[in-house]
């Protein structure tokens, strides 16, 4: 892509100052626009070294209130970071509704930076570039809005620029031994990063590339492109969701290959179970210091109808793992705060670190169970959640190392309003059961042909699903850290 | 303390099996309670190495409900928690109204293990005291409990506890030398942690001293503990709140010796200002860079009369300053995630890291200008605010090595009306003025009264306020650009 571009383009004085002022105006103005309107926007500023990536954030900031933007700028990855997978820091930061995030510098910089310098590089960046688009789609399918910038000089300018800084005293410190070596490099990474833009420049996410030689052409350039293409896509967004609330609802998937049943094929005795739970326990608890200590994290999502039984299967599978190497998280509708995000993003925030557990009592397959049936999303939007949901998973284990097993715990009707009479004549159990469970007992129906499609659309190879026999709650639990103890076991 | 503790105590298992169940089961009915009375708890749990800190932490969670509470490890400060205030990544972790924050390790273990091997470490530890009991002190006074255990065994328990630990293939890579190191220094440690328990074990968080040799006597203890603290807090908890509620107002106060004056003493034209404040943005971007070289962090906070300027100022303060180096934090009234915490927390969350510039354009004075006018806080609350908020603002600038400098932006009332009606002109500003900015206006005296109070009560030596003069927007400029490069220069 880089050689169409010409390098020596400049602009005037007073061509500059007649055309900033007013994109400037209109720049201001869409920002109130796409806050009404709920639109969060992503804006990718990239560049060579001394581009002038930080002179162009500024520019673009002058004309934004700073009550609707965050900056984010991108380098190494803290600690924190460096224990998740290599998307989750910039997912965790995807704007909130009708705001805008400038990334100055993002997952671009830092995949070339923490993939170019590793064995396989040429596969792991092609697998990089396809977690990028997923990302990026994702979030535009979900109404966002994404403009990515690449500042482009030539090598022998950024020499100058870089000479330059380190003539200041004050700049000096910031020339580091790395950026002269990527200089050096100019004309090996060209062709790299040349292929990179290309196949990630989408119609939902695309690539402007900038001329920066000259400063006010610069700055001109990028504010007309941001002014443009913001206008065009709040536009065009507008009337894809309304062509995407009307999209016909296909009620054919493929068959279901993962067996339901609530009773085991043979009987166990409650002794049984509890001897091998006894046995299992201290499995699990060497299996948790294996992963802990190899810094292998490890998934478990918990679906079932209500009451069948996912508490008590939690709390017996957790028993004997160490409370500082797991978390439960239990999910619930989320809250304001949450809803001003992408659906996927309260999970993704709370994925366990490296060497962790992370229990999901109920998780993101809401969106595709309670939400689907309760009308709580449109149909489009749970449609589209099946396939977002298998990339989210292949992603984690993918680039996380680690593994994700999924239970889904059927028990029988009669069953399930045997457990809802129980809870509600004990009362210390009474609590548990509300006006809500009997409510989503009547959608039963509607509710089972969910699990069906989500069970046939997302029981994967990297991410299975294991439905669990819980009419018999200690059967259940013996089952679950059985294949708990198989999968994570497979990753040591 | 330790002394007078005999830690040959056990207990049998019939007596274990017995009072255990209700126990677990008066913890869990208290978990509701207190969340349904909103009331956040804080348990800490500390004690010697291998004095049974994970065990006892299991055990306690086995009895709540994994929605309710929180479980933080805490370890070595990672990259983002190092670049902030000693104190930070506690505040950040405060619990909700109606959660249970656990910590396994706290700040007590972190105060020890930064400071205790560093120059003047009793001066430290004794500042750390002060900002503990500050900390503890004014979570207790918004409604929160704290409950501390130290697990405490004797030097050669613990060398059979680790010896077994090391004899264990799963455990032995957990035993490091640092740990053997503190075993060693056992009798030296012992008075040192004896003292900081004895100065930190207040009525609003006190200590408990568990005789942890013996497993199920130390479950036991740890639970009884609980129950009875919790019961007896949350009962008195409700009288504190109510008789707080009635404290009588008092209107006196130190007389305000910071002079407010709208319009500043000479006279000065706009483009002397101009010129002066072209010179004094190249400063302020030389100074930006040195502190950032440094990792100084800077905190800027801006308050004044409702037009008086606030944004436009910031912007010509921040023109010259990298983006990357600042964050302009606009505050609003709090959102319901923010109110289920502390008052202070939303802002501390948000305090800068090291080499960083936090711009507040309004701030934790809220609490005592709007929120106090408005009555949106009880008067014993606003009054408390002024000690909170001093000793909030001088433990930043202790243990940061950073600095505060706050801007009360004052305009005449008559400039204040002209203001607004130009803004309702304007096209382009109107949506800048609101219907709560004339009622505001008409509660002027109210404020006006507030301010003088906040000036005279939080004018400190760390943190001083400077009224700046804003009938004249262009000296107001220049004044709060010269004041901001004094004080962030005496960092240097």
């Amino acid at each position: 892509m880089f050689e169409k571009y010409d390098l020596t383009k400049t602009i005037d004085d007073a061509m500059f100052a007649e055309s900033l002022p007013p994109l400037k105006a209109r720049l201001s103005v869409l920002q109130r626009t796409l806050r009404d309107r709920d639109i969060p926007v992503i804006i990718v500023i990239e560049g060579w070294n001394a581009a002038g990536l930080t002179m162009s954030t500024k520019e673009i900031i002058q004309a934004l209130d700073p009550r609707g933007f965050t900056l984010h700028a991108t380098d190494n990855p803290t600690d924190e970071e460096r224990a998740r997978p290599f998307m989750w820091r910039f997912w965790v930061k995807t704007p909130e509704k009708g705001r805008i995030a400038i990334f100055a510098r993002s997952w671009y910089s830092r995949a070339l930076a923490e993939k170019l310098s590793r064995v396989g590089w040429k596969k792991s960046l092609k697998d990089e570039i396809i977690s990028i688009n997923n990302f990026e789609r994702q979030l535009s399918d979900s109404g966002g809005i994404i403009i990515k910038f690449f500042l482009h000089i030539s090598k022998d300018e950024q020499k100058m620029r870089l000479m330059e800084r380190e003539r200041n005293p004050l700049t000096a410190w910031l020339v580091t031994p790395r950026i002269w070596d990527f200089h050096y490099h100019y004309d090996t990474y060209l062709p790299i990063i040349d292929e990179f833009i290309e196949n990630t420049d989408t119609d939902y996410a695309p690539w402007h590339i900038i001329e920066a030689t000259d400063r006010k052409y610069t700055i001109l350039k990028v504010y007309s492109y941001l002014v443009k293409t913001l206008e065009k896509k709040a536009a065009s967004k507008s009337e894809e969701q309304s062509r995407k609330g009307k999209l016909k609802s296909t009620t054919s998937f493929p068959k279901n290959p993962v067996q339901r049943r609530s009773s085991p094929v043979s009987s166990h005795s409650k002794e049984e179970c509890q001897n091998m739970l006894d046995n299992l326990q201290i499995e699990m608890l060497e299996l948790h210091y294996l992963l802990f200590k190899r810094k292998i994290p490890f998934i478990i999502v918990y679906e079932g109808w209500d009451a069948a039984g996912k508490g008590g299967n939690i709390t017996r599978l957790a028993r004997h793992m160490n409370p500082l190497g797991y978390d439960v998280l239990p999910v619930a509708a989320p809250n304001d705060y949450e809803k001003q995000h992408h659906y996927l993003w309260r999970f993704i925030s709370h994925f366990p670190k490296a060497g962790h557990f992370g229990i999901f009592d109920r998780s993101w397959y809401g969106r595709v169970l309670v939400e689907r049936v309760e009308g709580l999303c449109s149909e489009p939007e749970w449609q589209r959640a099946y396939q977002e949901i298998n990339e989210m998973e292949q992603d984690y284990v993918k680039s996380s190392g680690g593994g994700i097993v999924k239970f889904w715990l059927e028990i029988d009707k009669d069953e399930q309003l045997k457990r809802f009479k129980q809870r509600e004549e004990d009362p210390l159990k009474q609590y548990k059961i509300t006006e809500e469970d009997w409510r989503n007992r009547e959608q039963w129906d509607l509710y089972d042909l969910a699990v069906d499609e989500m069970l046939a659309r997302t029981n994967t190879r990297y991410a299975p699903w294991i439905v669990i026999e819980s009419d018999d709650k200690w059967y259940a639990r013996v089952k679950t850290l059985k294949n708990v103890i198989r999968y994570a076991g497979e990753l040591l």
